[in-house]
């Protein structure tokens, strides 16, 4: 994995489109973040005409052992409840993206269950991970293997003309796992990334501190050793991992990828240790209300747009982002320009001396 | 003017919509911001039914006299220019709403032209507002026939079936007005309010900071009496009177009304000022890149979730969290409820130990 090699968006394109934007009747830099967020999608795909009309969110569903620890107020046997739905486009993401005109493939990559759940892709590599507390939550293999799910499905989607993908996930205990690989990544202690996931108390929350503080020494060596797909396999998730090898798909095969919160995040960086250069290759969306989400986007040095408290995951918050871009793109794609308006174009300030 | 009697928002209704969101399949508080958006435009509105689906985006265009002194890279005729094809629904507002299916309402409450611009409402009160350097922007009986126009057009609005109406704003020299009553409503210096608006070079920004510093000292007095409506008059413009209508009238009528950016927020901070009550019948959008826009969300307690950079106007950033709200409301609408999924509801953690 560590010898893929990534061609890295194009430079002229960025510089293209960003000329293109200071073209358009508006202040300079009026549409701000969005402006380089365009420019970075057009260096992506290599070209300034830029189309996100085909948009696709990949919710990747698993289970994680460490539940058993006590981690979440709800049980493993939630995960496949909520798939369930998810396969009916029931769930939130669903309703969000059919009113956003986005879809989504949701995908069992390691839900605690034997059932097929129907409209929900089966890729499924194990039957949830172990409980790392107690052990690795995954081989090596297994984590390569979830990976692999993730790479995959972007090139589908390329196949099947999708021009801008985002991550989604669901997983009772996700935000535990996603904040100990945090800690274990960015060298954070438990307290620093543990926050209440989807509704913990104060009993719980300490609970879950302790879990991730026990973990960290347990696997001191791991972490030491700073290998990310170790950490990775050590810690789960398969929908992390799944995630992670959506960010590589997206910078081989040159799709931009929109990251949800805190967990795709966790998923974002872990790709990035594995595969130097995918960063280039993925857009934030929000910052999660999870307190771990700020040391990710430090490190990652992403500036998500939307600051909203959100803590939802399954991709929500990536429809969001695919709804605000279509609404910039909207005064990229049919200009009134300067010349249109005939009154001169405001100088970049650097020029104007 | 100050003597308006705002009935507040309604708290039971508020508490209503919360408990609402909690039913719903989701982490406690998931939607983060958006829940308590919603309960707040239901308290306004004094329905937990909620219904957004007639929005509509007011955009007030004016002149200033103050772009005599150089303040901005434009002369005042670019102002009539941008109104023109404003009224075509061909500037970036328009382009964005149509794709959002948001109605834009362009106002000419005072551009420095004879001409009546085809697609624009014409409510004019003068042409163009004096040079506050050199005496005051109006007379306070301008201004006050500024604010009855955003009055009135909420009034008008809501009998339209409008249930959700955004502020805007467009004409040279508008960053100049905004941060000089920043500086003088909330006491900041001329340094800390002055931005680059459309894009002035570090001359053009020094010269802006100047002209705020000199007004400061020459209009010390007023400044010192803190009476919003002198020093609306006294700095202009009549586009920031318009939205300052606008927010009164919102409270008067219980609609809620979406701020742009800086210049929408300091129109909400002016009508707040004029008509205490008014700032909980309104809600944030984004938060600009002028520097002034920080001092506003301070002073107004307000957390706009949208954090980009944008310094468009126009409406266009009202217009990108209305697509937000539409699509957190379709999992208030299509409830997929725990008890839908036969699952516990979270408990929240206060009532838990």
């Amino acid at each position: 994995m560590e010898k893929l090699k990534i061609i890295p968006p194009d430079a002229q394109i960025y510089a293209q489109v960003k000329a293109s934007w200071d073209k358009i009747a508006k202040p300079l830099d009026g549409l701000g973040q969005f402006e380089t967020m365009f420019a970075q999608i057009g260096a992506i795909t290599g070209s300034s005409s830029l189309s996100i009309e085909k948009k696709v969110i990949l919710t990747m569903c698993a289970d994680n052992g460490v539940v058993a620890e006590g981690v979440s107020q709800s049980g493993q046997e939630v995960t496949a409840v909520v798939a369930g739905f998810m396969g009916q486009q029931a769930s939130s993401v669903g309703k969000m993206a059919r009113r956003a005109g986005v879809d989504v493939i949701p995908v069992d990559i390691g839900i605690n269950t034997k059932e097929t759940l129907p409209g929900v892709r089966d890729c499924k590599v194990m039957q949830g991970t172990r409980d790392f507390l107690q052990e690795p939550a995954m081989t090596e293999e297994e984590a390569l293997q979830a990976l692999s799910v993730g790479i995959d499905l972007v090139r589908e989607c390329k196949d099947k003309g999708y021009q801008l993908i985002g991550t989604g996930e669901m997983g009772i205990g996700n935000t535990t796992t996603s904040s100990m690989l945090v800690a274990a990544l960015t060298g954070r202690t438990a307290e620093e990334v543990t926050g209440r996931g989807a509704g913990l108390n104060d009993a719980g929350l300490l609970r879950k501190q302790q879990v991730i503080a026990q973990a960290l020494e347990k696997y001191e060596k791991e972490i030491r050793s700073k290998h990310a797909l170790s950490m990775l396999a050590a810690f789960g998730g398969l929908d992390i991992a799944g995630m992670a090898g959506v960010c590589i798909g997206g910078a081989l095969y040159h799709v931009p990828v929109v990251l949800d919160g805190l967990i795709s995040s966790v998923a974002a960086l872990v790709a990035e240790r594995i595969v130097p250069g995918v960063r280039e290759f993925v857009l934030p969306s929000h910052l999660s209300k999870e307190p771990a989400a700020k040391w990710i986007a430090e490190e990652l040095k992403l500036h998500p747009v939307i600051d909203a408290g959100l803590g939802l995951g399954e991709g929500t918050g990536a429809v969001m982002l695919f709804s605000l871009l279509d609404l910039a793109l909207a005064l990229y794609e049919d200009q009134t320009t300067f010349d249109t308006m005939e009154i001169a174009q405001y100088e970049r300030y650097g020029e104007t001396e």
